[in-house]
């Protein structure tokens, strides 16, 4: 794995000096399996030619299975990670795409203001991997929601089904079917999933797969309320450009833990060449504010947006690969008075822009006029849409308001112009809202949007902890995912207050896949506790690396375990730290189960608790 | 502020040499405010010698009224506090208790058995604090709960009312009283705290006030669904003897970031005199388990536990001043059968001994043939029970099983008889149970016990997330404290793994004060919102220094903030490193604002908008 230092167009031989000008970057990133996890690639029968990527855990009690985790890691956690980041990624959709048809094109030439008007020594090179530049024509099937509708099953929605069944085949039938009491509050969680599933549920709406038709090394992945709940993390350089490798890296930190997809929120110099690394790197869908860079091309002032120049920017990123564009057409001249007094009035950077605008043309905001012709350009590459929420609260004073519902129902018309259109949508939702507000949002969104997937940050559930809002938010995430929502987007505990480091990145993508899971149990996902158990039953028979290795973050279990006894011989210890070896609840259970199992008296409770059903779960009188 | 080092008994002019062997510990504890707020006392109106206390956070904004916090901290962050923990903190319930006639007992003679049969050079001093020490005789009212009964208001119920309200006289007047629009799943959450509806409340033993006639150093503070949500943190030295003001010292630390009640889960060596140290210098109810003594004082085995040791430790503890009990006297031998097929068996240590202890004898358990007794003893002291749940689920498949909802009803059973005896009482529960199965234990624990207050450890929601369990049961904390849960008992992140350090209990405690305040403002607490709304009008003004003093904790927001903008021209800069100047969508609204308010149009439409109501919350329809 390597990332040369970049080496300017037009200089010769000066390159490697005017190199200096570019922030030193590291030429990795991090590969290699997580502790004691290894990275399988499987097939279902139907398509033995695919490769669908898991994480299996395998445990020391020789009577326990190996735990097959969902993995979004890409090849970055094989075990001998061959990563060549100039190479990119192998292009495991190539053949797939260049099956249906569509015509290479010359793509648009690169501009100086796409990286920000750099003189020529100060811009990074672009990822030199060359992949076939594609687009539909006119009337040709593109996107994913086209095929479905038509009744096609692309290869997409075959690996994405066999992605979502983990071990799922057993579960069927197994006791974990049996696990699968949950509410999932109208949603419609299969057994099993198909192939025809996946394809149903994109045509009738309700999940996306987001896969640019150029960003053929995704790994296809589902977004939808039916199907395992989803994560995203923002990665960005702010207004400091970083290196190459140093933004890839954040997206490898990202996915090694577990976003589901990841948004490129970067908005310094160097924006487009950064982003061709990005994308050829990613395993993961890759979702962009083009809004943002439009704004860097005008020169800082949203009064100066146009549509030429963001329609400019679209075609600029779809061409790139970019999966998901967030599209702030929900923000019409009408509601910004709504937002005149409001505790924080609009908090979403691309929703204040817009505001503004339309505030200063006193006219309809240009995306919502011209939303027509973005669909029919976002279905030429297949980028999904992802209805931007530009008037979410930003303080629970404004939950739930006027300004907030009004644009939703927008993006609810916005929707069903775009399904129209050919193209896949997803709609982006809450922010600050307390926790008996937060069931409306969802409510409201299935209503008005068709059960097109929810996309929401957070929402956050009180205002008043910066420094912990990883918390404040995951509260309200879970609670959402619970009742609908497809996709969380994580946030940090820097929100509020500065950029997040590479710890704080992982600890939001570790609180959000908290709460994915806890949203997936509480549904009712068929397969979801098989993993809680799995760690359970290693809690109880103090396999303490078993217990280590089936938990989201290896590396801190065993960290905060050894902190206090490190040996080896504590990995099998029958107590912790915690309670020590005298007061352990579990070791005293233990010691009774094997006396309890000698008595006579309680083989036979035991034996008539088993004859009235056997359940663990079982009705509250006794 | 000092303790010195203790000067064991019998050693004479040797006794320094003998400290050696006792366990180095700091002299001293955390003293002074929180960074940004001061310690102010207060008295309702009609009791103006009363001292209630608040933490006051000042705004720099003139326009802006400081904000009050409730704060359990107790005297430790006053401005200039002195401390000595020899003293221990001032008696204020000293004249309160003379007045109610009980008489000065002689007390239970320290034992050897009581400090773990430790040679004498190795026993840490008692504290030397002297208090009178006071016992009801029989048919003498004694607890808070039989003065309500009688219709009499306490000192301590004063306290409370004051205590509760906060600033809601400016509520119930101002707009914050309109904010309330929770959903309190049938609580009675009052606009104002009356003394008489704190009497009415516990004569209805819907809430505590845990304060043993012998701890006269607590600050009162109320436990019922019907006040502020409250959050407990759990200290204790595990196999391992701290010294006494290591031990003080944590109490301290949780009760500093918000902790109301603290749990001395001590099990070692010298557990009787740090416990003394701990009350006399505890200004919040301090909990025990006293079986774990009761356990040390035999050896260990659970097996030889009788009623005349497990006797001898209440009355022990109770003349110390432990302001309540954890009594497992819910796990009956017809349970533990139940426990048999579960994935985890028995996680309580009090309820796996209570197990194993009925087991072996094959009889009903101790404490529940003696629970007369037991009513009768704490009873004398008001010493209040927290029937403990010996049952409740070590993991997400044992939750609501047949043993966790049998033990249940046997609580609601003994709730009855102690309040026939005159004693108040809350309820033990949770563990781990994943959110759809959250919502029942609490309306379970409403029926079956009524409406004493439930005290819940999480609930986690998930297995998988050993290392995070902070946040895993901080979900669940939040959801069940909406529904009804009085009182939140914390998890730190080393949960499953080992001690938590003094981080992992702050970070237990401030995880656990963002589920209470979520909780509270979900069920509409007429006053929660306030803090929310003062933080957040700081954030759209760039009032930063506000922002960090109004967050949970001051010191974190600041440290983040300064991580990427040290300097303290940042402080008022009008954005931040997250998003950058450019990028700062509150700058961009807030430039926006003043524009509109020149735009007559804008004038009109927000005219329009507040003759229809002017509510920030509105119905959905536009």
């Amino acid at each position: 794995m390597s990332l040369q230092p970049s080496e300017p167009a037009g200089t010769g031989s000066a390159g490697t000096k005017a190199a200096v000008n570019v922030a030193p970057a590291p030429d990795t990133v991090t590969t290699g399996p997580i502790f004691g996890s290894r990275k399988v690639y499987a097939a279902p029968k139907s398509h033995p030619h695919l490769r669908v990527p898991f994480r299996e855990i395998a445990l020391s009690d020789p009577k326990e299975p190996a735990v097959r985790v969902y993995d979004p890691s890409g090849p970055y956690t094989e075990d001998d990670a061959r990563i060549d980041l100039r190479q990119g990624l192998p292009s495991i959709r190539e053949g797939w795409i260049a099956g249906r048809g569509f015509s290479p094109v010359a793509g648009r030439a690169v501009r100086p203001e796409d990286n920000g008007n750099l003189p020529e020594d100060r811009v990074v090179e672009a990822c030199p991997a060359h992949r076939t530049l594609r687009a539909a024509r006119d009337g040709q099937m593109a996107t994913q929601y086209e095929f479905a509708r038509a009744g096609l099953i692309t290869e997409e929605m075959v690996y994405v089904a066999h992605r979502e069944n983990l071990a799922r085949e057993a579960a069927v039938a197994g006791a974990a079917a049996t696990l699968a009491d949950g509410n999932s509050f109208g949603a419609a969680l299969p057994e099993f999933v198909t192939p025809e599933f996946v394809r149903s549920e994109i045509a009738l709406g309700r999940a996306i797969i987001p896969a640019n038709i150029n960003h053929p090394e995704v790994e296809p992945m589902a977004i939808g309320r039916n199907f395992l709940v989803k994560v995203n993390a923002n990665i960005g350089n702010s207004a400091v450009t970083s290196g190459a490798a140093e933004e890839v890296e954040k997206l490898v930190w990202a996915i090694r833990w577990g976003a589901d997809t990841v948004m490129d929120l970067s908005t310094g110099r160097n924006i487009h060449n950064i982003r061709s690394w990005i994308i050829r790197n990613s395993p993961v869908p890759i979702g962009t504010v083009p809004i943002y860079q439009a704004l860097e091309k005008v020169g800082g002032d949203p009064v100066k947006l146009d549509w030429e120049v963001f329609k400019d920017t679209l075609i600029e990123q779809a061409e790139q690969g970019v999966d998901y564009f967030t599209i702030h057409a929900g923000v019409r001249l009408h509601h910004v008075p709504l937002t005149a007094r409001r505790v924080t009035g609009i908090v979403s950077r691309g929703g204040s822009m817009m505001a503004r605008w339309c505030l200063a043309h006193h006219k309809e905001s240009f995306l919502y006029e011209r939303f027509d012709e973005i669909c029919d350009l976002m279905r030429r590459y297949d980028v999904s849409f992802s209805l931007g929420d530009g008037l979410r609260p930003g303080a629970l004073a404004d939950a739930n308001d006027a300004a907030q519902f009004g644009e939703l129902e927008t993006l609810g018309e916005l929707t069903k112009v775009a399904w129209a259109k050919g193209c896949q949508v997803m709609i982006e939702g809450p922010g600050h809202v307390p926790m008996h507000k937060i069931k409306v949002n969802m409510e409201k969104q299935l209503a008005e949007c068709g059960e097109a997937p929810f996309y929401t940050l957070g929402p956050l559930t009180t205002d008043i902890a910066p420094g912990y809002d990883h918390i404040t938010s995951g509260i309200g995430a879970a609670m959402i995912g619970w009742f609908g929502t497809a996709m969380l987007c994580y946030v940090t505990p820097k929100e509020h207050l500065g950029l997040p480091d590479r710890d704080d990145v992982k600890t939001g993508v570790i609180t959000y896949r908290i709460a994915a899971h806890a949203a997936d149990l509480a549904k009712g996902h068929p397969a979801a506790q098989m993993r809680d158990d799995a760690l359970s039953r290693a809690r109880f028979d103090f396999r303490w690396e078993d217990q280590f290795n089936l938990s989201l973050d290896p590396d801190t279990a065993r960290r905060y375990h050894d902190e206090t006894l490190p040996k080896d011989a504590h990995k099998v210890a029958h107590f912790c730290s915690m309670c020590g070896p005298k007061f352990c609840s579990m070791q005293i259970t233990q010691d009774l189960r094997r006396e309890a199992e000698a008595m006579l008296g309680m083989e036979e409770k035991s034996k008539e608790f088993m004859d009235a059903g056997g359940k663990l779960y079982v009705p509250a009188a006794e």
